[in-house]
């Protein structure tokens, strides 16, 4: 919208402005809804003259103990003068009276939370002008009716229902359905009953003086900016408190005036698909409220072009007229007197991730919008929301319970408690939906087969969260009011028991565990889509790389536009089920001799795993993170454990998951040592039981003590890549990172270690191939001294979930559950910081190591591969500080591809606008 | 001692310096002892001529892959006429022919790692010209065989065993006793022999050339500084590797030369207790190594006084001229030849922390020094062993096994398992060690009343380890070769068995568990030390309190000079044994009425724990620290827990441990709803837990969700200032500290809801008392932030325990069992960064906040009250980085005040240097 010289007021204006004397630019003073209706009078438009009470004047009413200020009615009545000029009625007069509307409109829409009176003005007196005037009685009582109702509960609190049910007697009475049909006469007679109805509840008449009447719905609309549902509605979307009301006083029109008058509200395009038609519905013979009220059906905006063809066609030159003057989708309202069209208001439309998308793409090729303007109309955090099947908005439902909407999308099927059984039955095609208190690296191979994933405990972080992120599955965790019990095979909620195999659907969109399959709705992924991600991709500077476990992530992460792999967990490798016994040796290991002779076997394996990834990934880099989690996080819990070998000691019997570890363990149950090994097994978990594991016996440390570990790993890492060259000719680049780093010395070591075995193996293959060494910064020290780890460090990749873990002091594990929620609910975090990048703490952090590794090694490569990677607001602050790209889960690519070209944009309007 | 203007050496010399030619400044090149040597030929002292191979010689000779440096050995030659000229001998000949011994020297004092070889130049013909010579063909014989052995063993490798086998045959098969009842034949023989055992044991004969036996043991020298056992050595004591090692030559004199000849060392003062007097041993007829060697016993000093009374009292006279030249205690060797007394080396004696304070606190009177050189003669890490009883470093010990020392002093009593024991016995008067795997809040009733604390598990952070120096009990902890059985009531190391009862010896200054009551010797708290600490105190500009939690904690903290408590520990009173079960029932309350019922119980006892502590504390400030540790923290662990419930269940038993929680707890054992309780225990126990309870619910974070107990304890704060204030007239500072910020909306709200408290307390008291809020710095990110956090804080104090253990990613709790050792073992760290604080990471930290802090509000009171505030290098540091005060336990007070001063005292050195 080009710029607008701001008009001045009328002289002695200070808190009320002539809508002619607004534009759109002043929302803060106007309110949407009064820059809409000045801008919409500025240019011509057919808008019922009128002014707007400023915000500033709500304002100062609240700032002067809920008194008016100073002039304010003065002026009011000043500008009803110049209406009533314009128009040649009278407020309050008996012939030809002006009726007013008073509707709120704050800078934000909240719909809904405010109040609107119409048809101001009425009394006895004036609807007998009304009527006379317009000579339709009729109308003129309904009028009136409406304005009593709506006056009597909005400013004078009676309630809705007494009126509701006085018109629903009449109704009755009079053998009618609709309100219409009811005629002037029985209007007359509900006026009387709703006069006597106001005065039995306020214990005072009906009051009938128009100014009155005027001050008192201004005071109501003020008053409405602090009622508690609007103060919880802004707190909710975090809208300031501070903003204030405006108040928009305008001529009344009448859509009630018989058959060809009528009321509607339209989107310029359809809000859900973004095909571009002139999208609403409309009412003939009705006044605003009846649209949203319910009691009759409005109908389709197509069919206004047969019943009132003229007002249709004026309705459609309006709606291009506004689209092509805002550059956007309006949401617009109109009323429709005798066959004369009047826009009450126009506004921005809001509309679902797919159409932002299309209406984004099609204005750009209809020349309204420029491309980069295109891409800063979606919201990146919406963005993920197309790529998912949806549960159908329309359909009824009924929600079980809520967790947190961990990955997006909805997923449905027969309820499954076990990892095994999910995997058993999803090989065989069943849909099954895993359910667990929570999942660890041992159920990965049945959330890999499973539509979805629901736990009861864990955060945005936990292991399901990420495993489900990383392989598209919709997910919904930490779901604390479902009572899940894996023993007996069975979770409640909300009253209902909800058995293995019955039916659920999860919505990783919102966090409802749904009962019964619901209808889904599929993504819409048109060619617009890819267009518009290819726009993103010519205009970012930043990277975007996937995180990626298994080649099934690394060829989704690839069809999404992943530039490599940013980090791949090669523990979940260590942990795929024919594995687990071998893995086990490895851990009970307690000679190094032992522990060789497991990881040996480990070897082949991994390197074909690897493989596999890389095959994927030709002529990308691919980060591999060496072995990182603490050994007995494999192990399981020693309560568990005691437990059970406590009641095998005094009752000789095992539970069902006893006998389930022992199989996943590879102990035999007619083992004689059964119990012996066990017990070892129980002895191992208390020597490597750690009070704070995740600030434990892991990551490099690991490596350091047990050096044999990281040798196996790097091996299979070097032959997977020379043997690809060698014999299919195919190029990666393996950059390998070692974990955890806190200080130089630590990284000295595996990397002294480790280098000489790649320079080794890639000498005595004869082969050339790239590869770097590089680490994690991922704790507060690694940042600090980033100078010195540069030297060593060829690559740098922020681990912020550890890292926000330790600048917060924050356990990833506990924290939502005990705290964190809370903080965020009430305000104390703006955001989950393992969420959303916390840009003054972790984010110094991470300017500080970035330019301190910089200063050492000025083309060091700089990434980040914690969940913040996809999220939109941690990717801008990514762009800023000069990272190289982010890395992040397949299903979040195209959002990070889309919010690092917004980043872009951004920092360039910014430059332009400093300059 | 004065600057000496370095001499040219002599034309020519490149690797090599006569005595003369070199001063005290030179060690780098000389060594110590050459340094020393030269010093003293410098000043005019009876050293025999000599001089000096120099370190850069030998690192050439490894840097030229072992092979001497060119022109070496001619220089050598060159040196060896200047000798020859000046003594009158000749090295080869027959006639009068020179001997000389050739010392090792490096920089640093290595003792014993490296080699010597006296009576060089010895072979048939020159021993029979030195017996003609002296007219003694016994000493000849008996030099010439010492040298043989001496060659034999550090230049030919000859195993020292067969020359001791030889000379042991012989002297059984004399009868004799001592190597003195020899005679001149039997020592011909004993040559023959040897020379015999050389040549069966190289294949070679003895070498008899003069020039190549010189040539061999310098390069025998020269190899000893890379032995395994000397780069362990120098590994362990941080000495680098780089040096070298000097080679001393000089012209033999001979302490076996008779009954008036003799050798022996001496220290110019007694380096154990600090007194003047000369202080040492000799023996006559012998040579150097007689006297380490241990089979004659050297007689003390003062007796040659009364033997030789010339060379005494020269003796005396050099000892007084070295020490005003050198303004320090030597540590000097001679050698009596024919009652002539020649020096052979001199250099600062090594002294007890008893001895240093001593000598300082003398010299500085005695005008030798001055006071602030005085104050930097002492290392502040000695320091705190003056202030506890020691073991008898002479008395014969067996050890049991070995922990961390980590709470200075030795103590000694009956073995107890059992906190309650413990208190019991302890009570009763008698003298009790506690030995526990690991102690927790609930042992402190015991540990207070216990001599000293041995455990099994935990680092120097541990509780044990906290409380055992803050209430300055002897304490070795994480002694993890002992097998400590609490339920069998013993332990076991060293293949001993220990049970409840037997007596044992904990030294907390070396980290031994010792068999039966070993003689113990009382800390020497002369006049002098209070005098040295005073000189402290007029130096330093940094603060020092002490972290108190109890009133005798913060008595002996006055006493040790704290001013103020920068710490006090409000969870170690609720923790108070009869408050216990009162404290379980805040824990297990459902809702915050239960929980405030339990609070109203707890808070006029915590009102007296502050009183009691004000008392102590009349006049300076008390930072009182709000609860901070995680609930679960009280409760018995859930797998031990699981494991009697699952007992009970199946048995109906009870085991010892569940017995005494029971009652701790105060759950009677008659109690019919005993296991209905023991398992609603279970349920909060795995309510409460926490995967990283370190980074969990706790600090302000309960505070914020139980605001209640904030509220309970600052009214229990200001109410014991405000009645001591109106009752006594006493005033103190409650600083109150609100623990774990991280984000400065944590502080808002508990500030806020905290100062209204406060700010009515005191209004309704009428009567003025002053008290600040303020915040522990001990998260990343609070530092990172804290410009927004001192807006409302009114001073900082780091908590570094938990820095440390964020920065790094180190859990306090695990770090040292697991690998944190063996890091520091191996070099990867420096320093257990929880005993040092690490500057570079946590440091670092400390700077970023204390800036931002004092940016926003430039009085911030900021100190530290870690662990780190008792440690001199860290101590150093916050002087460096302008801390306004360190905190540490009462024992540790004196050595930060002195720490402080010597940390002022390198600064204006470093500045008057800079200038």
């Amino acid at each position: 919208m080009a710029e607008v010289q701001e008009r001045e007021p009328a002289t002695g204006s200070r808190w009320t402005r002539l809508f002619e004397e607004g534009s759109a630019q002043m929302r803060d003073l106007l309110g949407g809804k009064g820059a809409g209706l000045a801008e919409m009078s500025r240019i011509g438009l057919p808008v019922p003259p009128g002014f707007t009470i400023t915000t500033e004047a709500c304002l100062e009413y609240f700032r002067q103990e809920r008194r008016f200020p100073d002039r304010l009615m003065d002026e009011v009545r000043e500008k009803l003068r110049v209406i009533e000029q314009r128009t040649g009625k009278k407020f309050g007069a008996v012939k030809n009276p002006l009726l007013l509307s008073v509707r709120s409109g704050a800078k934000f829409s909240m719909p809904g939370m405010m109040d609107t009176v119409l048809n101001l003005g009425s009394n006895n007196a004036t609807i007998e002008g009304l009527a006379r005037g317009t000579n339709d009685t009729r109308s003129a009582y309904d009028s009136y009716r409406r304005f009593i109702q709506m006056f009597g509960n909005v400013v004078l609190g009676v309630k809705h229902e007494r009126f509701e049910e006085a018109l629903a007697g009449l109704k009755q009475a009079r053998g009618v359905k609709q309100d219409v049909e009811l005629t002037a006469q029985d209007l007359q007679e509900l006026i009387k009953d709703y006069r006597r109805i106001v005065t039995e509840a306020t214990g005072a008449d009906f009051p009938d003086d128009p100014v009155k009447q005027l001050e008192n719905a201004v005071r109501a609309v003020f008053e409405s900016w602090n009622t508690p549902r609007a103060v919880s509605y802004r707190t909710y979307h975090k809208i300031p408190h501070d903003l204030g009301t405006a108040v928009n006083i305008q001529t009344m029109v009448f859509g009630n005036m018989g058959p060809t008058s009528g009321t509607g509200v339209a989107f310029t395009r359809n809000p859900a698909t973004g095909e571009k038609i002139l999208y609403g519905e409309y009412l003939l013979n009705a006044q605003g409220e009846d649209v949203v009220a319910g009691t009759r059906t409005p109908r389709p905006i197509a069919e206004l072009a047969e019943e009132q063809p003229e007002a249709h066609q004026e309705l459609q030159r309006i709606a291009d007229l506004l689209e092509r003057h805002y550059r956007d989708v309006q949401d617009i309202e109109f009323t429709i007197e005798r066959s004369k069209l009047y826009m009450l208001q126009t506004r921005a439309g809001k509309r679902t991730a797919q159409a932002a998308v299309k209406i984004a793409v099609d204005m750009a090729h209809e020349g309204v919008i420029r491309q980069d303007e295109a891409l800063l109309r979606v919201d990146a955090n919406e963005f993920e929301k197309i790529l998912h099947r949806q549960v159908d908005p329309a359909a009824p439902k009924t929600v079980l319970g809520r967790g947190l909407a961990a990955s997006p999308g909805a997923a449905q099927g027969a309820v499954v408690f076990d990892a095994d059984v999910a995997a058993e039955r999803g090989r065989a095609g069943e849909k099954v939906i895993l359910v667990r208190t929570e999942t660890n690296p041992n159920d990965v191979h049945g959330m890999l087969v499973a539509q979805g994933i629901l736990t009861g405990r864990g955060g945005m972080t936990s292991h399901a969260a990420i495993v489900a992120r990383g392989i598209g599955a919709p997910a919904v965790v930490g779901a604390e009011s479902l009572r899940i019990d894996e023993g007996a095979r069975q979770f409640s909620g909300d009253g209902k028991t909800i058995r293995e195999g019955d039916v659920i659907t999860i919505d990783g969109n919102t966090g409802e565990v749904i009962l019964g399959a619901m209808p889904l709705v599929e993504p819409r992924l048109g060619g617009h889509v890819e267009e518009f991600l290819t726009w993103a991709d010519e205009v970012r500077t930043l990277g975007v790389r996937a995180n990626a476990d298994y080649p099934e992530d690394a060829r989704k992460a690839r069809e999404f536009g992943a530039e490599g792999i940013g980090l791949c967990r090669t523990e979940y490798m260590f942990t795929k089920e024919e594995r687990q016994p071998t893995y086990l040796e490895m851990i009970m290991a307690e000679t190094e001799q032992e522990r060789r002779t497991a990881l040996a076997r480990l070897e082949p394996l991994q390197k074909e795993d690897f493989k596999g990834l890389f095959r994927e990934m030709v002529g990308w880099p691919v980060i591999i993170r060496l072995f990182d989690p603490p050994l007995h996080e494999f192990l399981p819990p020693l309560h568990q454990l005691v437990e059970e070998i406590t009641r095998i000691e005094l009752t000789g019997k095992e539970s069902d998951w006893l006998a389930k570890e022992r199989d996943r363990l590879a102990i035999p149950a007619k083992d004689p040592g059964r119990l012996e090994r066990l017990r070892a097994l129980r002895r191992r978990v208390q020597e490597l039981q750690e009070v704070n594991p995740m600030l434990g016996l892991r990551g490099c440390r690991l490596g350091i003590l047990y050096p044999e570990i990281n040798e196996m790993q790097v091996r299979a890492i070097l032959l997977a890549a020379i043997e690809m060259k060698r014999d299919d000719g195919l190029d990666v680049i393996p950059e390998i990172m070692i974990p955890l780093v806190g200080h130089v010395n630590e990284l000295r070591v595996v990397h002294e270690q480790l280098s000489r075995i790649a320079e080794q193996l890639v000498r005595e293959s004869g082969v050339q191939i790239k590869y770097m060494f590089g680490t994690m910064i991922e704790l507060p020290r690694a940042a600090l001294v980033a100078d010195q780890i540069a030297e060593l460090a060829e690559f740098f990749s922020y681990g912020t979930n550890d890292l926000t873990q330790t600048v917060f002091g924050f356990s990833r594990d506990d924290a939502q559950a005990k705290f964190l929620t809370r903080y965020v609910e009430r305000g104390i975090l703006p955001e989950d910081p393992f969420r959303v990048l916390d840009r003054d703490g972790v984010g110094k952090m991470m300017q500080i190591g970035t330019e301190l590794g910089k200063k050492t090694r000025p083309n060091l490569e700089v990434g980040i591969c914690g969940e913040h990677g996809g999220d939109p607001s941690s990717v801008e602050f990514c762009h800023q500080i000069g990272l190289d790209y982010v890395s992040c889960s397949a299903f979040r690519v195209p959002i990070a591809r889309l919010a690092a070209a917004q980043a872009r944009l951004r920092e360039s309007v910014k430059v332009a606008r400093d300059v």
